[in-house]
């Protein structure tokens, strides 16, 4: 087994996908949104790159009378005339149970798009549930691409660590040791990217939360106010749904990995 | 003070370095072999871009008598008539001593080439003069851009670790405290890949060599038969020399930063 990991969604090339299981991370927020409204009883979450498109898809759940949620956000701010944005406290379960959340947002809906472009299966990955997507993901046969969503064409700390947390818990599952910079040889077989993910995985273990005020995208949400949304998508293994995402009519939907 | 880092040759945008120091990592091994010859006692290193343009600098110089060593790699290999390669063990002082190496190479003179079009000062650095380095480059009220070369467009993890190793001094340089996942403020500030070089570091400061063995490039040049090359790039911090990229008629050259 490989493991790769891609920094930006701007470095999918889905053909290289192909035959793969493909983990997204956009850890502030979409994905930790993601999972928190599936672990909340969420029916069905939308993914749409375009705001326009967005409008589209909801209108069209609600005229199929289907209980719809409308969210998404630009620059971390909601969209105007949404009503719902991209915060996973707006998701208790009251508000989400049995709903279909049509979501678009600037960086994550367009990772989760561009992957399941190319790869065999598609997980949502996030703080949140590193370790339910690791137990999922490690399946012998079968490479994994760890697809960060990164920000504005960067990398970006928060999604580069996540996707670690879930190649320290794969590491664990396949009984290598804890002392990986002694070792000859890895096991899984990681790209340079995910050994790095790795070792960031190992230095935020203890204190994930720390990891949003060294990062770039997450000192912008604090100085948004937005610090009771940080402290949420650093809760680490805290759900245990693994969201996977599907195709139908041409668009993706995402529901809990057992209820698919 | 900020520490920016760039993964790849190909992120350079020379504006962004405008009044910044630049420190280019190929660690294997262009930049290893440059500050060998530079500590060997080589009068001047010139990287040029192009085969073609190396054999004509080469020429030229010899025509002017200055003692002249033409060098290059492509895919880890000698060019072809070229009648030296991109080892750094090719170069001990007996070699190298009083004469000017032209160099190309895949992708560290790229980098080179692409720093010094932007920044205000440009150092070479490797795992050999990682801790000279960071004395030179951490000058209060300036800051410092990592250029990673990267291999064929994506990161590699020696060209990171050996930025993350110039990051870990400065950081030491400047009295910050070693468990930096439990600071809620790193001084100076770190960019977000910054960060996870930082923890590379960390993690391989005590076998460097180790992470040649979990690296692509690494293991490409340990299949070509060059863990004699790979031994001699993993010595931190054996050298002192500082070399410094300077422009002169329209060519770059390198020499040793007390020099200039």
């Amino acid at each position: 087994m490989r493991i790769d990991l891609l920094p930006t969604a701007e470095s999918i090339v889905p053909a290289e996908l192909a035959g793969r299981i493909a983990v997204v991370f956009d850890v502030l927020r979409a994905t930790s949104t993601i999972v928190t409204t599936i672990a909340h009883g969420c029916r069905r979450v939308v993914p749409v790159v375009a705001v326009a498109e967005a409008r589209e898809v909801a209108a069209r759940l609600a005229r199929e009378n289907t209980p719809v949620l409308l969210a998404g956000e630009r620059g971390g701010q909601k969209i105007s005339g949404f009503p719902h944005g991209n915060s996973p406290l707006e998701y208790p379960p009251e508000v989400v149970e049995g709903k279909v959340l049509v979501l678009t947002t600037s960086n994550g809906t367009r990772a989760l798009n561009g992957a399941a472009d190319g790869a065999h299966t598609v997980l949502v990955g996030s703080l949140l549930n590193a370790r339910a997507v690791a137990r999922e993901a490690h399946r012998p046969g079968r490479d994994i691409t760890m697809v960060c969503a990164g920000t504005q064409g960067q990398s970006s700390l928060e999604d580069t660590l996540a996707a670690g947390m879930v190649v320290l818990e794969i590491m664990e599952l396949a009984g290598q040791d804890s002392s990986y910079s002694n070792e000859k040889t890895l096991s899984p077989d990681l790209s340079d990217l995910a050994v790095a993910a790795l070792y960031l995985a190992q230095a935020y273990r203890d204190n994930p939360r720390r990891a949003f005020d060294h990062s770039r995208h997450g000192r912008k949400l604090l100085s948004m106010g937005l610090a009771a949304d940080l402290d949420w998508c650093a809760s680490l293994n805290t759900c245990q749904v693994v969201p996977v995402v599907k195709k139908e009519g041409g668009y993706l939907f995402i529901e809990n990995f057992s209820c698919v």
